[in-house]
């Protein structure tokens, strides 16, 4: 049940989560896993195989109860556990971010938003707070901040990545385009939208 | 030269891409595989191998020069050659894009937004004009549009990605959280943010 999932299978587990939230928003009760390989275009054994991993995969005499297969991915993704997260930079990314209330579903509860903008301090953005990055110390003090969202230029992201280090704040999710330095209990994950265009653009060479 | 790269390969690059770019902003001239693979916390000997699949990798007797290691990713990469773009949905994520000025780097050009917003149209971002939907055909018969960036809300993605079809778009860049269906010609990129964070919070459980 802890084992470690390969990141591949991670992947793959968040896209058929991603079908399945569809399916249930359309009402429909069971899929089967050669539905899901099909919309994906991978392999059926595959799926299965990924599924098999899974606790009470709501395995039915016609493939699986959406409803339970949805909840298992979500157990074994852990986000069952809710998450308490601050958006850096209230700049038109870090606002997209917080109005994103599909957060909210998955165990991702964004406090409020830090800015260095005077203008921007002191108003609320899908009610939430954009604060002064000041208070961000006052806040961490008050509650467990598990995870920042780095939403800032770039020239401006190693600094704050320092301050949330300072403030304890353990896991950064980081959308600037640099590569951040840590200590080694500092985990950040790169939202590298550039260099996924870049992939992108690969495929359009031809 | 033209051999297919891998896809973690691929990945590689891009993020050398971005450390070389810092390193040119930095005016650092030239760059050695050790460094490049302390900054990701890769083997020095997997950066070697990755950069020799490159034509004039600027190899130099301290490592690499950094401008002409850059230029050669790019080639490669095939964004020398520029595309255009449109952004469908002019939302904060599609505004945040739209103001991306970093895009135009990468030798992509972002033509106009698209939305369905009265209050929007006609009105500009990053002297970008957000243009009625419907006007799409008419650009399309202009100009090539070689790709469409789509962040539309989930229930008018698929919608959308019809009328994007179309209009001969073959390449979409994704950003609704959803499974497009497209014909066998059309690639569609997903930017599965919500994924991704997925695969952080599994990170996140211990």
């Amino acid at each position: 049940m802890n084992k470690k999932i390969s990141e591949k299978s991670l992947n793959r587990l968040t896209l058929y989560h991603c079908i399945l939230t569809e399916y249930l928003l359309k009402g429909i009760e069971t899929i089967s896993s050669p539905q899901i390989a099909a919309l994906l275009d991978i392999d059926d054994s595959q799926v299965r195989k990924d599924i098999i991993s899974l606790n009470n995969s709501g395995k039915c005499r016609v493939g699986y109860i959406v409803k339970d297969l949805r909840a298992s991915i979500e157990k074994t993704l852990g986000f069952s556990k809710p998450k308490h997260a601050v958006v850096i930079g209230a700049g038109n990314l870090g606002m997209a971010l917080a109005k994103y209330d599909n957060f909210t579903n998955y165990g991702l509860n964004v406090l409020a938003l830090f800015d260095n903008d005077k203008n921007k301090i002191g108003t609320t953005v899908n009610g939430k707070r954009i604060e002064d990055i000041s208070n961000l110390k006052q806040l961490a003090q008050k509650i467990t901040v598990d995870m920042a969202i780095l939403t800032v230029p770039r020239d401006e992201a190693q600094k704050t990545a320092d301050i949330l280090v300072g403030e304890g704040i353990k896991y950064i999710w980081n959308f600037s385009p640099t590569v951040l330095k840590v200590p080694d209990d500092v985990l950040v994950w790169n939202e590298n939208l550039m260099g996924n265009f870049l992939q992108f653009a690969y495929k359009m060479r031809d």
